[in-house]
C-alpha cells in the first residue's frame, strides 16, 4: 500500500505566478493568468489545457495558480480548479478558504460536476469562469452530469458566479488542444 | 507560493488494510472495512465519519483503503473517495483505474456531488455504498446540489451502481459522530 500521497508541483506554476504578480490587480488580468496556464500546460505537456488563479476578493491580489496535473500526475482529480484550490487552502494554512476572507476562483474553463462540488466545499465565495463547458465539450472534453442550472446552485448557496470572461481567448486554448490531438483524459477516453 | 502539495498518508491507513487484506473477498467484506475506516477515523480526529475501499471486480482482492482527511490535512477535497480512488490510481500507475481492469469503489456513504464526478473521471465501473445521503444530512452534512436521480447519472456513464449495502451499520456512525458534537466540514459551517 502507498504510504503517501505526494503531488509534485512543477516548477513554472511557481515562476509563471510570481512573474505575473504585480500584473494582478484585477479579474481581467487574473483571468488571463488563468488562460496563460492553460496553455502554457499544453506546451509543458503537464495535463488538460486549463488553468486556475485564486485571488482575494478585496484588492484582487494573487493568492495561487495552478493548471490541470492530470496525465502527468497520474491523479483524475487534479482538475485545475482543485489544484488551485489546494494550493491556496495549503497556503493560506486552511481547508475554509471563507474563513481566511472573501476569494475569486477564476477559471479558464466552467466547472465540470466535480469542480462544482470542490468549489462549494472551498470555502470560495466568487466563482468567474472564461470558456463555457459547451466549448469544452467541443473540444471533446465532459462536464459530467451539472444540474441544468449550475450558476443558480452555486448563487443558494453564497458563491456569487461570473460567466463568459475573456470566453473566446479562453476557448481559443481548448480548440487548439483539440486541433493538435491533444489527449482527453476522462477516464476511458469517453468525449 | 506553494511548491508541493504533499498529503501525508496516517500510518494507521496501511496498517489497517494490510490486516484486513487477507479478510476481504466480497462485497460484504469490503464495505465492513469501509465503515471501520469512517469509525476508526472519528477516534483518530484525523477528519470526518466516512471511509472508502477499491476493490477489484474479479476476486475482490483490495487494491486501497482510505478515509476522510480534510480537517487534518487542511484540504477540502480530501474526501474518503478522493483519498481511496487516489490512492489506487497512485498503487496501479494510472489515472485511469479502468485501464487496470474493472474495480469497485466501496463506500460508507452515498457520494456528494464532488465525489458523484471523482467517481466518474477515477475510471471504476462500479460503486457500492453503505448509508443514504440522506443519512449524511441527518448527522448535519451537505451532499450539494446533486441530480436528482443520480444513480441513474452514473449507470447512463457506464457504472453499476449499488446502495443500502449494510446501511445500518453505516449511518450508526455518522450517528454517533454526530451525537459526539463532531466537527461538520463543509465550508462556511454550513449543515
Amino acid at each position: 500500500m502507498i504510504a503517501d500521497l505526494n503531488i509534485d508541483i512543477p516548477a513554472w506554476f511557481k515562476e509563471k505566478a510570481e512573474a505575473a504578480r504585480p500584473q494582478i490587480k484585477d479579474i481581467d488580468s487574473a483571468m488571463a493568468l488563468a488562460i496563460e496556464f492553460s496553455a502554457e500546460n499544453i506546451r509543458r505537456g503537464h495535463g488538460g489545457p486549463f488553468g486556475a488563479v485564486v485571488i482575494r476578493a478585496d484588492d484582487h491580489s494573487l493568492v495561487a495558480a495552478g493548471a490541470n496535473l492530470v496525465t502527468s500526475r497520474g491523479l483524475s482529480s487534479l482538475h485545475a480548479e482543485v489544484v488551485a484550490l489546494s494550493l491556496a487552502q495549503r497556503m493560506l494554512k486552511t481547508w475554509d478558504l471563507h474563513s481566511a476572507g472573501e476569494l475569486i476562483l477564476v477559471s479558464s474553463c466552467e466547472p465540470c460536476i466535480m469542480c462544482m462540488g470542490a468549489t462549494i466545499w472551498s470555502g470560495v465565495t466568487h466563482l468567474v469562469c472564461g470558456a463555457r463547458g459547451s466549448d469544452a465539450e467541443l473540444a471533446g472534453f465532459d462536464e459530467g452530469p451539472k444540474p441544468e442550472h449550475w450558476e443558480d446552485q452555486l448563487r443558494q448557496r453564497g458563491i456569487a458566479v461570473q460567466v463568459d470572461v475573456q470566453r473566446d481567448a479562453a476557448a481559443k486554448v481548448l480548440a487548439h488542444y483539440a486541433s493538435g490531438g491533444g489527449k482527453i483524459y476522462n477516464a476511458r477516453g469517453q468525449s
